[in-house]
């Protein structure tokens, strides 16, 4: 296998992780439920009164946009593969780091937001904070799919973050420290 | 540098961490404060009011208990450096894979516990859930130490996993797939 086979699993898992981060977002940006609370007051309940859920939206948003940058980098680096050796190093630890910072930020706003939806569901009652998916039963459940997704989508970006740390040190010596090896 | 001032590296941060996270979780666990409500209840809040805090606890307690076991780790490899060649991918391998697992774990709880946390200041009106951080003062700055602790924590082996890729994927050759080279 060649790294041109590498560099299409790539471009693969980013299309997926892309795909994922879309669907999650207009899932969550896109639902909304109205009710009538004692028979009196229209509740609209959309991902605005959730913090949790609002930050999902815009990570989930600029994940996708950073995975489509990475795909055209991916295109242009299958392209052209000989012409672009001296700069590989540094292009190597700028997308290290950048896969790095993403799939922690993508991460930790998924757990952020499930924390919140699971007290939706369940509420906490030594904080008199009460329940409302029972009321907004089909919100919540497109919520559900959308934390799904993101989370499919963390998981690519967590294996994408591991090839892309196997693309920065395998041009690494196993020997000497931080000595490059170009065979 | 050679690879034994590597280990000693990683030690130092895994000390860091596991450190940071008995703290966190020591923070977290002995919080409890009593205030009495509408002049006749008498309410304690501790960790087990909220389900995040409660997981916080146990995740930050599992990660400084894995962190020990890899400084054991660390030791018997600075030791015993040389008898342990033929092993060594496999254990590269472990490290690797576990360190992963670990990191995502307790950010993933840090971040559930910070959103659960931020309600708790916060409120939210439209959910008629109130603030409570008003009337536990003490107890919620404690609870922001101890989520300072963990994220540093956190941090602490986002590093840790790194080294630990860089342990594993340098073995490998920079041309060829999967291929091992050990020069």
């Amino acid at each position: 296998m060649e790294s041109r086979t590498m560099v299409k699993m790539e471009a693969f898992l980013r299309l997926c992780a892309m795909m994922l981060s879309i669907l999650a977002a207009c899932l969550v940006g896109l639902d909304s439920q109205t009710k009538l609370l004692f028979n009196t007051i229209e509740r609209k309940a959309t991902f605005r009164d959730l913090d949790a859920l609002f930050v999902l939206v815009h990570v989930d948003s600029v994940v996708a946009g950073y995975n489509l940058l990475q795909l055209g980098r991916c295109f242009i680096s299958a392209r052209f593969e000989g012409s672009l050796k001296g700069s590989y190093l540094y292009l190597a630890w700028v997308c290290f780091l950048l896969d790095q910072i993403a799939v922690y930020v993508s991460f930790g706003a998924n757990s952020a937001a499930l924390q919140a939806s699971v007290l939706a569901i369940t509420g906490a009652r030594s904080f008199q904070w009460m329940k409302l998916c029972n009321r907004y039963t089909r919100f919540c459940v497109q919520i559900g799919g959308a934390l799904f997704c993101s989370y499919a989508a963390s998981l690519f970006m967590a294996v994408i973050s591991s090839i892309s740390a196997f693309n920065l040190f395998r041009l690494y010596s196993p020997k000497q420290f931080l000595l490059l090896k170009f065979n």
